[in-house]
């Protein structure tokens, strides 16, 4: 045994195995954050795992304290967010926690949540060992994103994903766009869309393109979950529109107010937003502040004309540009891919 | 001692050396390549280095024996470029080489020119072991890159350089693009330009700009070497434009046809080209096949509006697309640098 602060590796091994199961539930659990829960025995073995239900369902902790039984009494319960205080449509983590007789918890993340924070306090004044902060970056950045986004702000997290010519082309000349990003980035936006709440694009690009906007696998097959398909814009979607086929649901907001559709989306407890065009409904989004990543799969191609990956975001000049962090810049098979936050002003 | 083929751990360190010799050269050798090389002892310990000196002056492995003396007896040549055999403005390598009685040669690259190759037979047929490829990509990949397409081409080689925000304006509206990239990333374009034979930029650019296209240091003054100023293009250059001022020297070529810029170009000893816009310059340059780098420089900005960095390139479709290897991805400063090689086709 190791005393708090210095959380030994059995802990670190369990947080990732924690953040795995929370990752296999994203898109799942809106408006809930996906959780992921490991259970240690007093001996540091793996004793349950598990993953935060659908809405109305068991939360992650629960699921492991079930999964390990009497070998959780004494031991150590390893979570990516601080467990819950809150008594929801789910009785609160800490009295599952405490009634199981779990020596110890280690979370990445504290709960931002004024209704259902305090966990760590609650299960500290009942004598229980609370650690804090274990892969926290990790996890906050990964699987709790768009869920601690949506706690802090009150607004569904907005992901801009766009794919262009290294020389910021979204299309060719002729409006041709198949295929400019490779195979592995279409597979991995794929995959993306089938773990976020929404889709989000402009009546324009359904016109202009006809997509699906739905999650698929590699061999075009649906994926086992679909997101709400949300199309924005005042102009008119033809019935026969693939957008409004019956392969997942689809709503169709007017206006093009982001704050507007961000609002509604909320109500509708979207948390994770994936936009997906096109230029003058992304322009107006980073405009409107209202993007929270940007990921951006740059093909290492050169078109010189075509459409522009972004249209108007209200920048007439160098000095009232948007700034951004970037947060990663990784290979997509031959694709250049970048992640980027908004710059701390 | 170690056999052939295993090069010890001496010539290794020695080849490293002879390429950071070689790069301070860069720029001040062409039409002659940029060279390096140790001279190792029979102890295998440094007994001198050299790099290529200017146009008629003496090649690197002259310059190394002389800085080794009679300690190159019995010792190793370890050198970026197979020597030569031929004689120019100076003596063959080879017969220098020969001459101090090294035992064995070690290069990173053999010499495609058909006027100099054999060095390796000569050493050879006279008894030395010569070992050939140790840290050869990253000579070629490096200071030998524009010299070893020229020498296989006839042409110079052409890095095609911009700055841009992430959606690829290299501007804003207004025409303001003080300062899209970052001081690190402008700062690391001022070496470059110190390192390459000639810049070339279009009258568009000269009168939109009135850039002075000159390799400055952080303080704003000249670097100590300035390359060839090249402006391309029908537009008349006004007096006053700061391309024309005494800083460096200036040509002008008409016409816009990048194959007879680079005849030109080639004419005059010029090797190493960089390439810096406007994009109708550099759109034809793509579009003639005449770009043999690309070096993106992408602030993480968004501006939605504004110019392209590349204009019009013979593109209509996408299946018409100039595709390209991503060499490299690195971070300079906030901004994203992206390297790129025609890709194979």
């Amino acid at each position: 045994m190791t005393g708090p602060g210095s959380a030994p590796d059995p802990a670190r091994t369990a947080m990732l195995t924690a953040l795995a199961a929370s990752e296999r539930v994203r898109g799942t659990t809106s408006p809930n954050p996906p959780v992921g829960c490991v259970v240690l025995d007093a001996a540091g073995d793996v004793a349950g795992t598990g993953a935060t239900q659908p809405p109305g369902g068991p939360h992650a902790e629960v699921m492991a304290l079930a999964a390990a039984g009497e070998r959780a009494r004494g031991g150590t319960a390893v979570v990516t967010l601080e467990p819950c205080t809150h008594t929801g449509r789910t009785p609160p983590c800490t009295s599952a926690l405490l009634a199981a007789g779990v020596a110890r918890v280690v979370h990445a993340v504290s709960d931002p949540n004024p209704k259902a924070a305090g966990g760590a306090e609650v299960l500290r004044a009942a004598g229980i060992q609370v650690e804090s902060g274990l892969l926290g970056e990790q996890v906050a950045r990964g699987p709790l994103r768009a869920w601690l986004h949506f706690a802090r702000t009150g607004r569904p997290h907005v992901t801009w994903k766009y794919a262009a010519s290294l020389d910021g082309r979204s299309a060719a000349a002729d409006g041709s766009s198949k295929w400019i990003s490779s195979a592995t980035s279409r597979a991995e936006v794929h995959e993306l869309r089938g773990r976020v709440d929404a889709i989000v694009a402009g009546t324009g690009t359904v016109l202009a393109d006809d997509p699906q906007l739905t999650a698929r696998e590699a061999d075009g097959g649906p994926r086992p979950r679909q997101p709400l398909r949300v199309v924005v814009g005042d102009r008119p979607v033809p019935d026969g529109a693939r957008v409004l086929d019956d392969s997942a649901a689809t709503i169709t907001l007017p206006g093009g107010d982001p704050v507007a559709v961000l609002d509604e989306l909320a109500r509708r407890g979207v948390v994770d937003v994936l936009l997906e065009g096109g230029p003058t409904l992304a322009g107006a989004f980073v405009a409107a502040e209202r993007v929270d990543r940007v990921l951006a799969y740059l093909a290492p191609a050169l078109l010189g004309s075509g459409p522009a990956a972004l249209g108007d975001a209200g920048v007439a000049s160098v000095s009232q540009a948007w700034w951004w962090d970037i947060e990663e810049t990784t290979m997509s098979g031959p694709d250049v891919r970048v992640s980027a936050v908004p710059a701390r002003r």
